[in-house]
């Protein structure tokens, strides 16, 4: 199946149906996550995952109370650095170095220069960046899930400080930004799936300058 | 090849040859960003496709002078949506309406609710919101122009208030999020190509609960 097929076929799947998507599928949702592009590849978030089923309902609750959370198999939750830290940025090149076998010191003036102009910036303004490279993960999880035909809903709709709290972010330097439920559709009680897919009219949607 | 192979394969292109991309595949990747899914169906955010060479040079000069925009075959900008207004989102709901055959007014409650939220928020959290949604986008297809083996520079780096100017944006209600130039890998003249892709390792991208 094509990345376009693929697009075509899933959908914000309203009811899951509570059958386990194999651990296979599900490294290889987060495989994709964990190799989509970062800006300057420091990867300012990460994916938690959740199967406990106390959890979820804990969970669902602080998400205004929707099904998927908890009739999902996994349930991903991709929570972005709240803050791009010195420390966290000389991090990621130290890492990034030593897995290419290049001198500590490698690229100090543009790590210098990236400590220098995040550091200078709000934590919030920081934060919305985090936020920006984790959708673009969320995107390319997204996109492996429908490849593995498994159903997956984009989730937006919860209250994220609750959520922080209860998964004990905030010692952790992280908040959450978008849910990911993974499972397999329940065509009889989904209202949503068998309505037509539409989006804006393609030349709407493309501007081009030739 | 699956789509982990293809993010494997793809890097942020430092450097293209100046070939041409088929527009079979341009239209491709549009087509998977076209698919791609934002918060409540709103697509608040469109993709400029500029092959003019005159104007890919005035991006260029706001751009770090980075060579991939020139050199690209197309340069794909994404814009969003500067604001949530309550006529934008009526188009939306009025269009899905009509696609679907279902009454003007269906969802008038939904949609209603959704007009309120959005408008009683700033336009800079409004289009931080969007831009997000635009990421979604984004990240799809760079996962697409991976699978197609077109090369693809996922770019910030420009001064997104000079290209807005440029390319009119503010008539529109729009405002740049990113670049995407696509063309091919010039390998020799490319400093990244031959580097190991480096990932924070797994095992401190993923938290579980299980």
């Amino acid at each position: 199946m094509s990345l376009i097929e693929a697009l075509k076929w899933r959908y914000a799947t309203k009811k899951m149906n509570g059958e386990k998507v194999s651990q296979d599928k599900v490294d290889q949702i987060l495989a994709a996550a964990h190799l989509a592009p970062t800006s300057s590849g420091l990867q300012p978030f990460k994916i938690i995952v959740v199967t406990n089923p106390e959890l979820k309902e804990k969970i669902k609750a602080v998400a205004y109370g929707q099904s998927q959370i908890t009739d999902s198999s996994h349930l991903l939750i991709f929570a972005a650095w709240e803050n791009y830290t010195e420390e966290n940025i000389r991090n990621v090149f130290a890492h990034g170095n030593r897995e290419r076998g290049m001198p500590e010191d490698s690229h100090s003036d543009y790590v210098n220069n990236l400590v220098a102009t995040y550091t200078a910036k709000t934590p919030e303004e920081n934060f919305n960046h985090a936020a920006k490279q984790a959708y673009i993960g969320f995107g390319v999880a997204l996109a492996e899930a429908a490849l593995l035909k498994v159903d997956a809903t984009p989730m937006e709709g919860f209250n994220p400080a609750a959520l922080d709290e209860l998964l004990g972010l905030k010692e952790k330097g992280l908040r959450t930004t978008t849910l990911l439920p993974l499972g397999y559709r329940d065509e009889s009680g989904d209202w949503l799936v068998n309505l037509k897919k539409v989006r804006t009219p393609l030349e709407d949607f493309i501007i081009e300058f030739k």
